[in-house]
């Protein structure tokens, strides 16, 4: 990479499997407030260098990434200029891109800044989980702010091809309504669903419980301090998209609350439809 | 096994691989309306004859499975005792028990009857995604009712043990509470989230689509007619799982709507807790 010296702030899943990816394209330094993260990536041999301070991490980095939940990106943003008062390359890959493209874009000039966001990872957080190949073959989101220069598109792309993933340009307001619902809804969804029937007091709920239940649940597992930062920085797209989804709900009990057979079959073999389509356009991507 | 002559009724995903799963254990006929199914299920060589006719088909046969869709099977139980005036060993492997259970103990006294639910499955229907091993290593619900022999049991765990499901016994009551909760709920939700998410009118939406969304979108592929029969056939307990769910729903709506951060916190977290003690006890399992 055209950068020396890069420092990931956030030694997680995504911080850390970037890493992993990246080793040996850079010096890289890491940093994370818990030890136990401070630790595995120091194991891993990938970086080094491993700190809790951001003064130390940043000095003379080149780039730093941060990897952090969303409004930790933001306090960080709003630090670096006294942290790193040369200026450098920023990249983030957070989940919600608004409140962090218009932190980027008051950042002073030295800085140049690209958002980012990969659409990939588990319902598994922590450097633990981290694997180099979680970035490939999947989309990675770029949103351009005031403080993009093409030296930052660059190094944002030469990064993606290195951990092997598709770059994808979209203004932060689309990339927010997008994933409102393609992805904070289904959290959503799916952590309701597992509130509700985690309800049902009855031996015999799990045993019963199939791989329909495992998939539609699987993401209320994700790492509730991610979830809570990307709920509050989207939280208006995230309620009109809970809006639109109480409505089809209403709408499906009605049919069944009113024995309504011919409409209820129509549904249920719409959203067959829905899914084949969608299906479909993945399987050509 | 003990019967000789078994005749399987719906030769589509669970039929289809319950007659692969017992190829040399007993004589097969198998019984569709559908011609395709018919064709397919002559090609995998495993049936000694295919017939679309209930009367052909039923002559002469041990034991009857009933592999259709839930109202197919309750009709069929109806006509059981003209198409098969000696009486035979009946399973069904429907996927809601009450109703089946009351027409198993409405058949002559020439029947021996037993309910069947196995948990498992996939999101694609028909012979051509029937599989040997769909069933190995799942739990397969029985049902007792008025007409449930010694020897129905006999059967039916016989069965279980060659295509390697594990028996749980539990009164069809419960059986329509449970599944309402683990499974018809699941798909309702994933259904819904199909039906909003499809709507969002933007190009993009499928290409930002991640992994997430597949899952938890998964169950709103299953077949329409199937599903329709199990939503009609245990409406009540499904209500009453989709009034629990508005419930939890509108809850984490109005925590988001008021900026709740402690509170939302919490629920986050209690999901994830939830998620992590449901997954304990499946990995136990």
């Amino acid at each position: 990479m055209d950068v020396e010296r890069v420092c990931v702030i956030g030694l997680g899943l995504m911080g850390g499997s970037l890493a992993l990816a990246l080793r040996g394209q850079a010096t890289l330094v890491g940093l994370d407030a818990a030890a136990a993260a401070r630790r595995q990536a120091l194991q891993s041999g990938v970086f080094d260098r491993v700190t809790d301070d951001p003064a130390v991490g940043l000095r003379d980095a080149g780039a730093v990434i941060l990897a952090t939940p969303v409004r930790s990106i933001l306090r960080l943003l709003d630090q670096l200029p006294s942290l790193r008062p040369d200026g450098c390359l920023v990249l983030d890959v957070g989940s919600t891109k608004g409140a962090i493209t218009r932190a980027m874009a008051a950042l002073p000039q030295s800085f140049e800044a690209i958002g980012g966001h990969p659409m990939c990872g588990k319902e598994t957080a922590g450097f633990a989980a981290a694997t180099p190949d979680l970035y490939r073959d999947h989309t990675f989101i770029l949103c351009r702010n005031a403080r993009t220069t093409p030296r930052a598109e660059a190094f944002a792309l030469d990064l993606l091809r290195h951990v092997g993933a598709r770059p994808l340009f979209l203004p932060a307001g689309a990339h927010d309504t997008l994933v409102a619902a393609t992805s904070h809804l289904p959290y959503v969804v799916a952590a309701v669903l597992m509130h509700s029937v985690a309800a049902v007091d009855d031996d015999r709920l799990w045993p019963v419980s199939a791989a329909g239940f495992r998939d539609t649940a699987r993401l209320a597992g994700s790492d509730p301090r991610m979830m809570l930062d990307i709920l509050l920085t989207n939280r208006a797209a995230v309620l009109d998209q809970l809006d639109h989804y109480q409505a089809h709900l209403a709408e499906l009990k009605s049919l069944l609350l009113n024995n309504d057979e011919a409409a209820l079959s129509q549904w249920l073999t719409a959203a067959q439809r829905h899914h084949t389509a969608y299906r479909e356009i993945k399987r050509k991507a």
